[in-house]
């Protein structure tokens, strides 16, 4: 069995402490400064503020100050970081990272460069390793998982990418349980933009439902529009992950990852408000509290495909449903999904 | 404005008078004699018995004896039976088009020929017709589209395929209106093979609904574990539509299909019980009435990949997901969902 330090006790990095306990794997959840509340709670009862029941049995509790002596023991440090964190960990984990001992993250969006370009968070995170002369591999978790039915131990299918298979398939077998299943892939940047991509998506699929409820009421729910919006989301995302050099098989992942995205949490609820009418600003103000992740992505993601546009490296016209989320989000523009530009077989 | 004529005044059929009428068209709902008691119903009080708003003012009511006469006037004849009626539809209609005028069907399926090659009902009927010696140009719809929320209004983006692009056109414009937006595009064989596929997928994705029923109740519901099998259906169903000589455009179209499938009806009510732990003979039991379309195609497309898998022409191993569904209907195999099996990226 190994030891796996998880970094970050956000919902996600804590959730994969279920199944990497109940492998056999001794456990060590540290958090980040902002997460002092949290482990003091784990301490005393055993079980994160967010979740509706107990970790396993001897999971280890460390604040970030005291993990300085429990890295070097490790075999697997995981990054549960939001994306808002993904610089604090550059600049306060990479540096002590032990020798070898590989990275997984959970932290997933994409960082648009000038040139129009985007990279993942461990592309980001390659340049200072580099920079610092460390060997550690840099792997990362995407596809569907909601940490709260993770914790459920409700089945779930995703996918662990990097660089090096045999790497991948020691942390597979590290994690997977019964009901944990995991895919390992090489193809960073196509699973890191499958994932990204499905932000902006979501939210899409999300505004039938909030103009449903403005329609009909909340007790109908309709399916054919969020259907409608779901298939152009997989062809803008199928033709978008292809051209980010990614594979089929990470646009699959991406798939499976929009499914549960529209209907878990924070993105979903946003995408509602809208639908309903009210404005980016009113529908952030009426969430307050909502990290916007998700819009931040979309945003990226729109940005470097504006750039490539005027570097006639893409066709904007083969992503109306993209632009819109983003001029939605970007421009304060009104809903008002464009069907029409749907119909076009290209 | 034209006439068109709809036959088959089953939910589907009757939901197509809505933007066919809407849009300023003549139209005639025929009844097959199968659906007498709904066009007497229609008649009376000029709405369905299934729906919950009236028609449009203007639609007229037929039985099929009286058909004979309106059919010569029609610019275009909608199929709107199901699939049990292909036959019907086949022996009775086809004999009495007149010439020259388009058929569009809503009738979703596929044959398995002794050899495993799958054929549409376009194509089965294009036989009979060529025997008949006439001319008349099949084309099918299909695509995300519950019934009962096109009578509802709600935004709809469907497919519409045929040989001919020109009459595809037109039958777009016939029926377009502000809520039901059409993609036209000559891929008949991509098109019916996706929309038929999403059957059997949209069964495996519900058993894990009736899995997590029964193992949390009820009010809670799982997504990680439906999007989990989504993504699987993604990935079997991409490779079945291209194997099959669709395109990526129509596997999109069956992607949004399926997505609609998963909260619409029956399929997913079998798949529930299945999911809960009830057999096949008992599930059917428990929904006496229920018409078993979707288990009739999931079965055929089974069997022909079986047969195409003993020619060497595809690899089972491809495909654990239809094959698990095939095994629970056919060999009433106890549900157990090959997760593992889904890990493998091929």
């Amino acid at each position: 069995m190994s030891i796996i330090t998880i970094i970050g006790s956000g919902m996600m990095g804590s959730a994969l402490a279920f199944p990497a306990r109940e492998n056999g794997n001794t456990v060590r959840l540290v958090g980040t400064p902002l997460d002092r509340e949290i482990i003091d709670a784990c301490r005393k009862t055993g079980q994160h503020l967010k979740f509706d029941r107990p970790f396993p049995e001897g999971v280890e509790y460390y604040q970030f100050e005291e993990c300085a002596g429990i890295l070097n023991e490790s075999d697997l440090i995981i990054c549960g970081v939001s994306s808002f964190g993904v610089d604090w960990f550059a600049e306060n984990v990479l540096p002590i990272l032990p020798a070898g001992v590989p990275v997984l993250s959970v932290t997933k969006g994409l960082l648009c460069q000038e040139d129009g370009s985007l990279i993942s968070y461990p592309d980001f995170w390659q340049t200072k390793l580099d920079a610092l002369n460390k060997d550690n591999e840099l792997c990362a978790i995407g596809g569907p998982c909601t940490s709260y039915e993770l914790v459920a131990h409700d089945q779930t299918l995703v996918a662990f990418c990097g660089k090096n298979m045999a790497t991948l398939e020691r942390l597979k077998k590290m994690m997977e349980t019964s009901y944990y299943h995991v895919i390992a892939t090489t193809d960073v940047m196509g699973v890191e933009s499958a994932v990204a991509l499905k932000n902006g998506y979501a939210l899409g699929i999300a505004l039938t439902i909030g103009e449903n409820f403005k329609r009909c009421g909340k007790e109908e729910l309709h399916y054919n529009s969020q259907a409608g919006v779901f298939l152009q989301a997989t062809r803008e995302m199928h033709s978008l992950v292809n051209h980010l050099g990614g594979t089929d098989e990470s646009f699959y992942v991406g798939i499976g990852d929009l499914y549960v995205t529209v209907y878990g949490g924070r993105t979903r609820k946003v995408g509602i408000l809208l639908g309903e009418g009210y404005s980016i600003d009113e529908s952030l103000e009426k969430l307050q509290g909502v990290t916007l992740e998700s819009l931040v992505v979309a945003g990226r993601v729109a940005k470097a495909l504006r750039i490539q546009a005027e570097q006639e490296k893409i066709n904007l016209a083969d992503y109306p449903l993209l632009l819109h989320v983003d001029s939605i989000i970007t421009d304060r523009a009104p809903v008002n999904i464009p069907w029409q530009d749907f119909t076009k077989n290209n």
